[in-house]
């Protein structure tokens, strides 16, 4: 058939049951038109581009192949569901994604039937798939279930943890393995290795080919051994490929490696594979970003790499301002690579996030002092704990939503021993576009009920920097140093080092109207509320608490012997925070005063930029401002009263 | 060399130092005396019996071979290290282990300079024994380390997280890998499986017979051709035990499996493998309870039986009074087999505590709808999730401080979806024995951050049965229920279900000069207290909260209008827990009042009994009956005055 490159298939798919209309052969036409959508919409409106490229034609021939949304398919992470989304109904918004109130950069259960489980967090689908097939088999009912994981996402536990149970429960579950030999920065590990290992069956031509030459020599005084030597070989390929691989040692059938951009082919695979029972391993080779140059050979920066030339994928506003402001993650990284000149103690810890945290700054220059231990936070924090026990001081950099992943191992094996890792927790807070499963606001919740923890969080680049010296002068026991995703508010922090007194907290404006304490970043945030204050002769003071744990009580005896008022503000979960560290103090210490707390509500917050939810959270400046006025003016008017 | 039986070895080893003096021949004998003193300690002071039977010959041939406390043992979990704590320096205080004061039951770094790494919970071994190996390698220090890790723990996530990190790092680590079979009940999943399969090298035989064969009818024709069998064979064998081998996917060198109760032949192999360099695995078969025949058979019951007879084995004090509270969890395992005869949509999941939970008792009955998915919290909420996503109903048991395990998925997976998992968390609060690793003391405040979320926790048995009730009258979203380890109060516990009002607080007793306000098993201490100051005329109202979240509003706002001393209890972390909530609750709405908060304070709490422990937090009967009594004396003085 003469496929007319003019006449777009797309334009007349809106839904899987669109796509099933196609003839077979016109798939390759309506994978390349997806994968021109993806890149059009995401060159404005800046998304995980690679992920989404990488996965077009396994995309399609999911959809066309299964009846989906009455089977299931689940989308490890979900950053490469857009063409998913593209595909089910959401075509037509899709210049909305990751807006604020457009739809999610995920899946999302409330967002599509076609979402069969939200993802954002690595690792989950095998087994959230392994419970939705378990239900079907529970409840008799006849579905197919599949789960989509990449080969980054398969080297965290939970991923482990899902193969080995799956494994054992008689259910029709379906894997796939989307190898692209990277996450946001190459995959690292002995899986990756193996995975290579598969992929070029390096030992089964090896035998292969050993045999071959065994039995060309029998062949020369036994004429038939080389018939016996097809019967032993396919004997022994069964065995090697299926007995000898690592999934079939969890009791997965394993299939593959195969090309994971031949889309007919797939569906072919695919439609067998539905008649095969039990768990199945389908492993296919991508390449992440496929089909846009630049992104194919730039993979980390092409991950998600905001907005870009469409034709030749140059980055708009790439090259930083040098009148703006820095990133914290490179305030971090930069001060790390000093510090790690001046100390041979210190050494840098990151799950997979080598880019994302800029450890990479110091990676470059020590290679050997840096260890990307891959999707796998739990290993990161207990690695961790293990170098500090024997001496070294571990910069552990996580983001704020992932170390909620090693909530356990921080308090077992790091605090309850008072080892001194140095936590570097990144993205802490409100983080914009991402949306709801990577705020980073539950940090100062969870962390401030482990004993032992100083945990800090600095308003700015300087304080951010001062806090990473401080932490390795002395063995002071476990640290947390909290710093929100994106640009601080200063262009020249690089000044010399100075320590930060541990739970001392630091007065930015003093008044007499009120009291205006904050945590981090959020301090800049009411700054610019008491400028505008100040313009009115409301005089609050500000303090930066910097620590929410050891409290500073003597600036709080003082604040709380002269205030009646008093506004607490953090880019956190108001229920648990810093807000609530205050009351604790408050109640312990017999003082009575009102106080407003500001923060992230009791709620899941979706994305929109960082500005936007601040203020629909109501701690943005224009936030901070009513609630001063809210409580300063009733009182001012009944003085004048 | 003729052993004289009646010579103590025992006697003559304080230290490894003096282990290593002994002839490698009498170590046999050292083993028998070292299994007859656990044996003996452990029938009058209660104990993990079990496991430390099971790792005698290893323990004696590690601490002969290796140079400890230079070389560095990380015991995984840790309840098997009894045999290393007495010859490490502690036997003389053995009898003390965990008792209020005593020994830990586990490794604490602080406890010995042996106890190179502390744990309690399973599965950290592999990542810390590399974190220690980087250290030394990083600081060329000359260090053997060695992780002992059983096949349960070898299912959570962690431990292949740290699996395929090590394989990647080029340092000497040696994990043994003590493979009994079990955890506390027999381990799950397909990584048993495959382990079982290894053991009776079922692959290798199989190819190795079919090879024999072919080569046989080969032979007829070329003499030869089982010579060259001979060769192709080893190369098989290197392929299939090495390659094929789900360790050696991992990048380790892998030895096994070999009988875990031959010292003679472990101290060989130790000896021989301390030569190779880099990541290697050990797999040895040891059966737990070894040397005690009771324990041998029953292994669950004997993992940790309490009091024994030294000679029959006969548990003391096991056949449960009937005038006896019962157990909590009894309460929980009864309760749920009840439910699910009614609502067939009830399943119940454990990671690997199906007889810990009393998840045993709905298992008997119904197999098919309870799911031990092993040592897998992470997996076990996830695959929860799963479940309820496709109208399942799922009871997903963790005990309190294992929860932080899967503290991720809790909020990423479950609440952010406002999916009905009824987590059921046991343990929670003060734990007694197993000390700091084990308290469930952090769950009301972890939890209490995260939206969505239903947060209760009954103060009796007749409130837990019924809360078990109410979670699946209707989808009211997440649920989680937290309940203590131990004997409630009640003996009749058994009546007709009642629903209890999501949110709703219970008045237990009126009274006038105080409000003490309670939250779970803390109110049956509470009660105690307020009987006594009852006598003395002092009148305290008490409400059991029932709920953390949502906070009974209404109860409040009377309790506030009327008291201005209030006490707070909780059988947990006062840092962000319930009497937080109450705080915040107060600062919301602009009450002021005197308040108390009593509850775990800002510290790790180490073994003890319950009461104990209680009493030293300051919120046993004492504690709250001296606690009400300085906030209202003083004010009836005043009045009085």
């Amino acid at each position: 058939m003469d496929t007319n490159k003019e006449e777009k298939l797309l334009d007349q798919i809106n839904y899987p049951a669109d796509l099933r209309k196609i003839d077979k052969d016109q798939l390759p036409q309506v994978c390349d038109e997806l994968r021109q959508f993806i890149i059009d919409m995401c060159s404005s409106n800046p998304g995980h581009l690679g992920a989404s490229l990488g996965v077009v034609e396994l995309t399609v021939a999911l959809h066309y192949v299964y009846n989906t949304p009455h089977d299931a398919l689940i989308w490890d992470v979900g950053h490469q569901a857009y063409g998913h989304k593209i595909l089910t109904g959401r075509k037509s918004v899709f210049n909305t994604n990751r807006q604020y109130k457009g739809i999610s950069g995920f899946p999302r259960m409330s967002e599509s039937e076609y979402d069969s489980f939200g993802t954002g967090h690595s690792s989950t689908s095998i087994s959230a798939a392994l419970g939705m097939a378990v239900a079907d088999r529970l409840q008799k009912i006849k579905r197919d279930v599949v789960a989509v994981i990449g080969d980054g996402s398969m080297t965290a536990g939970l991923a482990f943890e899902g193969l080995n149970n799956a494994g054992m429960e008689n259910t029709d579950l379906l894997v796939v393995l989307n190898d692209n030999n990277i996450a946001i920065d190459p995959s690292t590990g002995a899986l990756k290795e193996y995975l290579t290992d598969i992929t070029t069956s390096r030992t089964y031509n090896k035998v292969k080919a050993e045999l071959w030459h065994l039995f060309g020599k029998i062949n020369k005084i036994a004429p038939h051994a080389r018939e016996y030597a097809q019967k032993l070989e396919n004997g022994l390929k069964s065995v090697l490929m299926h007995q000898s691989n690592l999934f079939e040692s969890f009791k997965f059938r394993y299939f593959g490696p195969v090309d994971g951009h031949d889309v007919l082919h797939l569906v072919e695979l695919l439609e067998d594979m539905k008649s095969i029972r039990g768990p199945k391993l389908l492993h296919i080779l991508t390449v992440k970003g496929k089909g846009f140059p630049l992104a194919e050979i730039n993979q980390t920066v092409y991950h998600a790499p905001g907005r870009f030339d469409r034709n030749t994928g140059e980055l708009v506003g790439a090259h930083g301002n040098d009148k703006e402001p820095s990133l914290y993650q490179d305030v971090f990284g930069h001060t790390l690579l000093e510090l790690a000149r001046l100390n041979d103690r210190i050494v840098g810890i990151t799950p997979a996030m080598i880019s994302g945290c800029s450890l990479k700054i110091l990676m470059d220059e020590m290679p050997d002092r840096v260890f990307d231990v891959g999707i796998a936070e739990q290993h990161a924090v207990t690695f961790s704990a293990g170098l500090a026990a024997q001496g070294i001081t571990p910069y552990c950099n996580i983001y704020s939503s992932f170390l909620q992943r090693a909530y356990d191992q921080v308090i077992h094996d790091v605090a309850l021993q008072k080892l001194p890792v140095v936590f570097c927790i990144d993205r802490g807070g409100i983080v914009g576009s991402d949306g709801a499963t990577h705020q980073g606001v539950f940090d100062l919740a969870y962390l401030r009920c482990i004993p032992n923890i100083i945990l800090s969080a600095p308003m700015n680049e300087e304080e951010l920097r001062n806090m990473l010296y401080t932490a390795q002068l002395r063995n002071q026991g476990t640290i947390a140093i909290r710093y929100p995703r994106g640009r601080g508010s200063m262009v020249n922090w690089q000044g010399p080092f100075r320590e930060i007194e541990i739970g001392k907290a630091r007065m930015v404006r003093p008044g007499k109207d009120i009291a205006v304490l904050t945590i981090g970043n959020a301090g800049n945030l009411a700054e610019e509320a008491l400028e505008r204050l100040e313009a009115e002769n409301i005089e609050a003071e500000h303090w930066d608490m910097r620590f929410v744990k050891p409290l500073d009580q003597e600036c709080l005896h003082g604040i709380l012997r002269h205030f009646k008022n008093i506004i607490t503000v953090e880019d956190g979960a108001v229920n648990g925070g810093f807000g609530s560290a205050i009351l604790e103090f408050m109640a312990d210490n017999g003082y009575q005063a009102h106080v407003k707390r500001l923060g992230v509500p009791d709620e899941f917050i979706d994305h929109g930029t960082q500005v936007e939810l601040y203020r629909q959270c109501g701690y943005d400046a224009d936030g901070i401002y009513k609630a001063v006025k809210s409580m300063v003016v009733p009182r001012m008017l009944s003085k004048v009263g």
